[in-house]
């Protein structure tokens, strides 16, 4: 058994009630259990979800609803996005195998985005993740559904969990990703009084990068609260002289 | 890449053309194209297959029918039955990761059985084979349905195979520490202007562990130009408030 919690499946804007099912099935067949949903296309709960499940229903009656990524993430210090296809961004990028190592590793609970069936996670979901998870498949014929995804993720993570070996190392764990928003939000409006977003056609892509940036120490809670403190004296400076 | 032929999948009498289908699906993204099918319920070919095969046609175009298990098996040094539960059967019992690593050991090609939908192979079907593979599932909750079968095998297949390794990371080296010194003396100087480092018998306990939370993301050059991009910003912001 592992002294990490067992992550947490988070859909991303699912489309298809049976979709979800098919996961929330996935997903028990190797002992997951905690579901997440980000803004459903067609609400919840959905009559679509209980039949494709076959009998996980306990899996469907727990999942929360949220209508951000960041929301549903907010209490786990790591967050992994799942995508098919290497992007321009530079996370590193592990195998399911890899992962399910990390996060029974890591101390704290894990969160593993999917994204919606057709057209996966979009940009600024990924930029939430602090890592890429890449199922390594035929590159001359990719075509994993949600399920299937799912599914391998869940069974990798179940490998571990019947060799039980301690984490020997108690660092402490990353912030939650509810603080680290915190302090890029408090970065960012600094920044706007600073007109530092310009032009702003190049904002979104300014932002990103400054996620990505921030996201990538993995910084504890203390760190961040160091971090909020610096930037409450650089504001407190600024706002001492404009007096 | 393995000295060993990839292993044939063999669906033993499978009911849905639909369930063919995606095991083709499930077999293809990892690179797995020899399908068998012995006895199907409806005949061959099946036109509930292709639309479920999401493109992986060259599979069940190249499906070959048997009357029977011991005919689609014949020319197999090794066979496998897949079953989701312990029998009564004294034969050595594998995991999927054992099996792709024996398969890939042994010379010969390998053959793998799945049962029918509903029922799962027979105790005949079983009896023809060397070993039997089994998915650990969860104990409380075993609903795997055929092609998740199929993708998992296949899955710890191909993590052998050159087109499973793992995606290169080809992440840019951390800055050179000079570049770092220069951001951390460039925040530095913005702090004592701040008065951040207060009281003075604390400066040296909280300078290094300023110091070692931006030491700990390993920031490339470009990241580290970006940071002190921020910082001008924000001076410049106060600096033109102070005028």
């Amino acid at each position: 058994m592992s002294a990490s919690p067992s992550p947490v499946i988070v859909l991303v804007r699912p489309q298809l009630g049976e979709n979800i099912g098919k996961a929330a099935r996935a997903m028990l067949n190797f002992g997951l259990t905690e579901m997440r949903l980000v803004a459903p296309r067609d609400g919840w709960p959905n009559p679509a979800a209980g039949p494709a499940a076959s009998g996980a229903d306990i899996v469907l009656a727990n999942a929360q609803v949220y209508d951000t990524v960041a929301g549903a993430v907010a209490d786990c210090p790591h967050v992994y996005a799942t995508t098919v296809r290497k992007r321009g961004v530079t996370k590193p990028v592990v195998t399911p195998e890899q992962a399910a190592a990390d996060m029974r590793a890591a101390p704290g609970r894990s969160a593993i985005l999917f994204g919606p069936e057709r057209s996966g996670l979009e940009t600024d979901d990924v930029a939430l993740a602090r890592t890429i998870l890449t199922v390594p498949i035929n590159p001359e014929f990719g075509s994993l559904n949600l399920a299937q995804a799912v599914i391998l993720v869940a069974y990798e993570w179940s490998k571990g969990e019947a060799l039980a070996s301690p984490p020997e190392v108690t660092l402490d764990p990353p912030a939650p990703q509810e603080e680290l928003e915190g302090m890029i939000g408090q970065l960012d409006a600094m920044l706007v009084d600073a007109n530092f977003f310009f032009p702003p056609d190049r904002t979104p892509t300014t932002r990103r990068t400054l996620r990505t940036l921030l996201t990538k120490p993995r910084w504890t809670s203390q760190e961040v609260r160091t971090m909020r403190g610096v930037l409450s004296a650089l504001r407190g400076a600024k706002a001492k002289r404009s007096t």
